[in-house]
Order: C-alpha cells, then structure tokens, then sequence
C-alpha cells in the first residue's frame, strides 16, 4: 500500500467541498514530509486524526503538491482506472457530438488531474501536465487503445504547465503512425490540425460554442479575426457565409494553416491573411480608415499568474478598445479570454470601459463558455477558463 | 426646460462609467430636495460643479430616485426618442430571430430604464415599472403603433417593481382588440400565451436558449419539468422527442395551459401534469421510487433581496439536491435562477454542495444566460439576471 499524506488539521476543508488539490502548506510535514516523495508518486491522503480521504499523486516540488485521483483510498491507480474513466468520459461526448473531434479528457473536469486528452477521430494527442500523470503514461497510452483504438497517439507535452512541475518538453509520436493531415469538422467545417506544432494540441475545441453563436450573425458581413491561429472563427464565419474575412495573427505558420483550412472549404476568395502584431495591424487598419461589421478578439492568455491581473486587465482594455474603434456604425465585437484568472464579470467590466471610452452603447447579448466537452468541475473554479461575450456596439 | 437635479460631489461616479441610476442619498438635497419633483418629473441631471450629465427622470418616493433617459441634456423625452429607441431595439431582434416573438425593450438593457416591452406578433405587453414610465405612457403607446403598428397593446402593470415606485396594479387593453388566443413560436414548439393573467408577461423569453439547449438533450428520455408553468421547458422537451414528461406546478391554471401547449404541439400523450408544492412532489416521487433521466428545476426567484441571500441560497440548495435525488445512474439537471443576487459562482456551488451531499459528481457541461433579447447592458449588473446550469451527475 502507498505510503500516508497526512494533512494539518482543517486542512481537509477543501477536498470535502469535492476539490481535488493540495497545497503544499497543508500538509503536516513532521508526519509525512513531502521529500520522502518521488515526484509522481502515489500516496494515501488523510486527515489530520488518520482519517483516509482517498487517494491521490504526489509532486514534492510543486505548489499544488498533491491531487486526488479517487476518494476511495482502496482504489487502484491503474490501467482499470484509466479505462473506466475514458469510458465515463467517452459517454459523455458521445451524447454530445455525432462526429469523433472533441475534447475527450479535460483533467479535473473529468476527475483526471493534470490530464488533457483531445481526439482528432483516430489520432489521439495527450497532455501529461503533472508529474504524477507522467508516471502513469503508460497506463494512460494501454487505457487509450483499450477504449478508442486510435491510429495515432501524440504527446504534445510542452505546456506551461509541465516547466512548473519540473517536467522536460517532450513531444513523439508514442504509438502508431500520424497520417499525412489530420483532419476534423467543427460546426460542419472542415480544418486540418496541426498535432506535432500548432498551439495547443493543434485545435481548441473549447471555442466550438461560441463559433456556432458567431456563424449565426455573419451573413453578409466584413469581419476582422484577430489572434486568428489557423482560423478557427474566421474561416467558419467565411463558411457561414461572411462576404470578406481577414485573419490577423503574428505566426506566418498559423496563417498558412488558415489560408489551408479556406481552400478546405472553398471559402479561400472570402479570406485574406495579414502577419502581424495585432496592436500594429490594429493602428494601421485605423489609419486606414477600414470598418468592419464584425470583429473577433481571442487574444492568448493575457493573465497567466493572479498577481498579473491588474497589468492584464488592462491589456484587455487596450485590445477591447481598439477593436471597438474598427467597428461600422452598428457592430458586433466577439471579445473572448481564456484567462482563469479574468472573471467573467470583469471581462463585462473590459467591455463596459472600452464603450464608454468612444461614447458608444454595448449590449451584451451573449455570454459563451467553454464548450460541453470541457466539463467544469463545480468545486473546482481552475476548471473553468475560457469565456466570451458578444455585444452590439452602437452610437445611441 | 427641466429643473436641475444636482449631485453630491463624487456621486456622478456611477452614471460617468455607463451605469443609469442615482440613488436618493447622492442627490444634493440642499441644492435641489427630491420633495420639489412630481413622481415621474423629468430632470436635467447635474454633477455636483453644475456640468450636466444627462437627462432623467425622478422619483422622490423610491430609493433609485432617477433614471437617466439621455446623456444627451437637451434630449427631448417624447414620442420621437421612444419610436427612436424602439426602432434601434427592434432593429436587433429582426437580426436575431426570424419570427416577430421576443422581447423588444429590455429596460436599462435598451436604454429603456424601467420599460419591458414582449412581442407575441401583433400582440405587444408592455410593463411601465417607474413613475417615470408611468408618466410617458401616452407617448409609449404613440410609439409602438408607429414603430410596430400592433394588433393590441396590453398594459401588464402589476409587477413588483411598480410596488416599489408607489405605483398602482393596473391590467388592461390599453389599444385594440385581443385575439381568442395569442399564439407564439420558440425553438419551433408552439404555445398560446396568457397575456392578461399568465406569469409574468405571459411567457419569459428570457430561457429560450436554456430551452433550446435542453431539447438536444431529451430525446428518449424520460423529463421531470419543476415549476413548469405552462410548459416552457417540458412541452418543448416532449416536442423535441422525450419518450416522456411530467410537468409539475403549484397552478392549476399554469398547468391547463401546459396541457393545452401540449395538444398544440400534439404531444399530449407524451406529458402528464402534477399539481402541488415543489418540495411536496419531490418527496412523494421518491417515496415512489420514481427516477427521471432529466430533471428541470427553474424556481421563482427566490431571493428578491440582497439581505434575503443567505435563506435564499439554502432554499436553492435544498431544491438542488432534492431534485438530484430523483436523478438515474447518469442523469442531466438543468438547473436555473432568475435571481439577480445569486451570482453565477453561488449557483454553480449550490450544485457543487447538492453534489458532494450525495457523494455524486457533476460536470457543468453548460453554462446558460438569458437570451440576446435580453441584453445586458455592461455597466448595469442588475441588468442580468436569468442563469442557467446544465450538470451532468453520475456516480464514479
């Protein structure tokens, strides 16, 4: 059996409320110090009078020294687990989706901490973002080809994520052969994904919901993407029938994939491509003169650590701001964030400063969160991250 | 010209960053006392140097003593800012939907303080919940004959608010005739609406994309609808293809008119009506060993002031985890609030309590908000009300 965790006395509080984390000032180390952990390691939780609360991995060298992977502290962490908890997961999305492109796996949200599973139908591309996860790899691969039998399985394992827990980037193909393009539908367009290079695990399906809500109001329009990656907004709303596009994005690589996923659909006439700052290409559409009927702003993560959030709130205002300003007369701003820690309320406040700003009117008339195949843990708010809000922009 | 209504020094804050109310205690009653205005008066609205801010009207009997109708100090509150106003609502709409059947004025949501206007086609219900509106009746009125040209306006002045203001009840056909019925369309199920008795204005608009969520969720499922009414949510579940569904109610009234929805849609046969108290019903279900595949729990608001938050939120929980009770093995809750003082988070950890109360998971796969003919305006939380969960709740 694994050796104990013991916790400082009320220190339970949070994994009773259902998380699923530990903080490493919560452990009593005089008991069960934490360098008697090899990183990954899997111990017994307890409470401060002996009590077993489950059991869970641990990282001695991590903030969040330990996370729970079953209440149950007789619970095997094994292939088994892993198979019954793919199976759970799968259920789910197979509700949800008539085609195999979705997020499959989204760590706590389906109690699996630290894992990210995404599948591209028969290619399958992980994140192991913990030490603990890294240790159960394999079991996690074998789980993988029990329940979905992929062609393909990827680690993408360069995240932010990983450097934290002191785990090297590591990126392979660790089972099968990647075919020559990946491909998936999304909102029934197609995309090629990028597994091995793109951002992410090549695709963020978390923004599927809030792309149908846009595709809706597009027909017709001029719209500027920016942060546009491979095109994920953009080339959607050109195949929802949007009369120009224009995707901006820093990365020439991204671009090229956008241009890519136009032809894909047919949609190339309508999509034209600009490198660079979105700040630079911001000024420079203004000077201009150019309008646009509707615009996107999905910037990367501009609050990474809490302490980061005035300085990223205000990165938030300036984008926000200079979006508004490219807006026609009667305009549509889709302005997301996938950062944690921007509550959604202050994202409304980015986007109530930026109207006032210019004199202008916001209506808010739609608060789009990460898709359903990113399960949000309700005891768990780190669950929680991508949002976005549509507003009609106007002069009164 | 409007006498002034000046503030006290600093208390401009609030209109200076979008919002549209002032309460009585910023008001420089020295300068200008609330008892000089008439219920309703209009009001040049002045900072506390004199510098006008804006154009509203007051109430010196109510604690939001005045509404700003226009930052604009010489606007002219008449006809032609209504019919303005009306014209730049409806102008959304007819982009939004594609049948006349929404809420045209959302209040403050529209720049509209203390007006809701609902379109059923060529039947419109208007709510005039200020002194103020109150006062601009006349001119309401003009406006929507020449903006909508309507069939029938109906005065629904018997909400709460008005109680609040010192207003009287007041219930009639202010303009034309009423049809026998007043038929709508939302999500392509069809309802007759109770314009002059029915809850509300007779329908709540407001969950049509909660709504529309669910009916991808139900079919072949068997739907438990809590405070149905008249069968928003369980009538267009049954049209969607749920194999069954009991709507349950304390109105007998409320629950005719879900019966009637029913057979409009011809699936009476699929859904069975339940008269009596909420927690009452859910007692005796479980005594019965009955279980639901998915259960609807879309309560009355049931914290309608900010020191009533504590009981409110017990009573949400209480509902919450009586209704998972009744939940199979891996069961879908759509869980909703219309309270304004329960914020997003607090519903999200009343689930997270009923939950961890039964030792069941959930996953929040949906995160719901009124719909866009609800608009929020940015600067206005009060503005925003209706949320919606969808939680997945299964055991491990």
């Amino acid at each position: 059996m694994s050796q104990p965790l013991r916790l400082k006395k009320n220190a339970d509080r949070r994994l009773k409320a259902g998380h699923l984390w530990i903080y490493s000032n919560e452990v009593d180390t005089r008991e069960t110090p934490l360098k008697a952990f090899q990183a990954g390691e899997l111990a017994r939780v307890e409470a401060s009078n002996g009590r077993a609360l489950g059991v869970g991995y641990v990282n001695p060298g991590s903030l969040i020294c330990a996370r729970v992977m079953s209440r149950d502290p007789a619970m095997k962490v094994d292939r088994s687990l892993f198979v019954h908890r793919f199976k759970q997961a799968l259920s789910l999305r197979e509700r949800l989706y008539s085609g195999p492109f979705y997020r499959l796996v989204h760590a706590e949200g389906d109690l699996l901490p630290g894992l990210v599973v995404d599948r591209f139908s028969d290619v399958v591309v992980v994140q192991l973002n913990t030490a603990g996860m890294e240790v159960l790899g394999e079991a996690i691969v074998d789980a993988l080809e029990k329940v979905i039998k992929p062609a393909a399985i990827v680690f993408r394992n360069d995240t932010g994520e990983r450097r934290q827990e002191g785990l090297a980037e590591r990126v392979e193909v660790v089972s099968g052969t990647l075919p020559e393009e990946v491909l998936i539908e999304e909102n029934g367009v197609r995309f090629a994904v990028p597994v091995l290079d793109g951002d992410y695990t090549g695709w963020r399906f978390g923004h599927r919901d809030s792309r149908a809500w846009l595709n809706r109001h597009v027909a017709g329009k001029r719209v500027l993407d920016l942060f546009s990656g491979a095109g994920g907004f953009g080339v959607q709303a050109a195949a929802s029938g949007a009369s120009e596009v224009l995707c901006v994005d820093a990365s020439g690589d991204a671009l090229e994939q956008a241009a890519h996923n136009a032809e894909l659909n047919g949609v190339h006439e309508q999509v034209a491509i600009g490198e660079g700052d979105a700040l630079e290409a911001l000024a420079a559409l203004k000077a201009d003169g150019e309008r646009f009927d509707v615009v996107v702003l999905d910037p990367p993560a501009l609050i990474r650590k809490r302490r980061d959030s005035n300085s990223g709130e205000r990165a938030y205002g300036r984008f926000n701001r200079e979006a508004m300003r490219l807006l026609g007369r009667d305009g549509l701003l889709l302005t997301a964030s996938s950062s944690m820690h921007l509550a959604p309320e202050r994202l409304m406040d980015v986007v109530r400063g930026a109207a006032r700003h210019q004199d202008r009117h916001g209506q808010v008339i739609f608060q789009g969160h990460q898709a359903a195949d990113h399960p949000v843990h309700p005891a768990i708010p780190e669950t929680s991250t991508l949002k976005a809000l549509g507003v009609r922009v106007f002069r009164d």
